[in-house]
């Protein structure tokens, strides 16, 4: 690691919590190999996470697991490994990379509450899916305008009570998004924009960020902030996010293993 | 009786159901005798009731039941009962008076539903009495705009999927209303603006008419038309017993025993 700044960040960037390797990995494959046919060499891999104090022999266990539940492939091309998410996970990684990278003028800020009729059969099962949060029986609210949701009555408000908003900011989320956005500031301010970093460097920042953002983000549906309580920090952490992974771009693959 | 048209009608009015003698007498004193300070004699209620039908031993144990149930008082004043509401049950009546009595122009036609907080103490009850209808847990429907209901959430739609007004539409009721629009349907017909009635017969045809219809509309909330099926006949009978009792206004009550 060259850069003093970035090396001083990494420990809290690594002890926020759910550091599992095999996770890291998959943010690491997430943000750099996301493309169909793209990959990421063996000793790229194993660059990114020494430089998170990961054991070779706990990569090796990670990846292991990883194939054996269907998330990655491995590919020998010599002596060097090649590792890509299956069709299948690549597919999900997608998905989750809409809400993962989306910046803050991509999120909508309109919301609406569904109410479905008492035998609404699959309309629940859908309405899950769709990111909606139940509210009470046969009650979701969700971001957005109007979705095609089948028979649910469409209903909206002009103004959110606090006790709705109470209701839908999670206390335990609330934080964690607070630790994440602390971090995310000092990231900003110790590493600001034009600060010489190399790619492996780069890599490792981004993996980290992705990483801690996408562990919370995807635990809940995407709601705009006006339904939050005023400490809730998931809409200010995404426009973090988004500012520092715009900061430091993806490296090309190549230049990792420089 | 004099008119032959309104004694044909009578039976198909004291035959749709639920004419306990004691609700009749209410409907009369409820009809001709609202205000504060004002009865029905003894002999006039006598005649009312005799042209229904009702035996004088019925009426006589009527009026002892309402007398001990704190609904009317009656004073002699000579050999003459004067029987009036109660202070209590006259502003009940009053209050029933505006949903008997209000043309359709008086019933808003908008709608609104509201969202409760789970713990919201008191809330379901003032919603009761506001005249809401409990859609789910925490939700109610009501007419008009916007009332004040402290914390509530008030959600509105564009649109009332079939499933809410099937949900609305109580069958037993539906079935009630539809008999009554045949009824004032026909009452309409035979008793076309000009006929000549006799205050006493004018009496006996609007207790009937007010007394069918309160029946019905006290049993659930004052809702509007898209909020039910089209074959929902509320508001067609509404429009009925506004203009029936328009045509035949109140007699003076002198004019009864003439």
């Amino acid at each position: 690691m060259r850069s003093d700044a970035l090396a001083s960040l990494i420990p809290a960037l690594t002890t926020l919590g759910g550091q599992r390797v095999w996770s890291l990995i998959i943010s690491v494959l997430g943000d750099l190999a996301q493309e169909t046919g793209s990959f990421i060499e063996g000793p790229a891999l194993s660059a990114i996470m020494a430089e998170m104090d990961v054991k070779p022999e706990a990569v090796r266990v990670a990846l292991h697991r990883l194939r054996n539940d269907g998330w990655i492939t491995s590919e020998k091309s010599g002596r060097t490994s090649k590792h890509s998410l299956t069709p299948h996970r690549r597919a999900e990684t997608l998905e989750a990379a809409r809400r993962i990278y989306a910046e803050p003028k991509d999120m909508s800020g309109d919301w609406h509450i569904l109410l479905t009729d008492a035998g609404g059969g699959n309309i629940p099962g859908r309405i899950g899916s769709l990111g909606y949060v139940s509210l009470t029986a046969q009650v979701y609210i969700g971001s957005g305008n109007a979705p095609a949701t089948g028979d649910a009555m469409i209903l909206r408000s002009q103004t959110v009570p606090d006790w709705l908003k109470a209701q839908l900011t999670r206390e335990d989320l609330k934080t964690d998004y607070r630790q994440l956005y602390e971090i995310l500031t000092e990231i900003d301010e110790k590493l600001p924009e034009g600060t010489p970093l190399v790619a492996l460097e780069v890599a490792v920042l981004r993996c980290l960020i992705v990483h801690n953002w996408r562990r919370l983000v995807l635990k809940h549906a995407d709601l705009p902030a006006a339904l939050y309580t005023s400490d809730w920090k998931e809409h200010a952490c995404r426009a973090r996010v988004s500012v520092l992974l715009k900061r430091f771009p993806k490296p090309s693959l190549a230049d990792l293993t420089e």
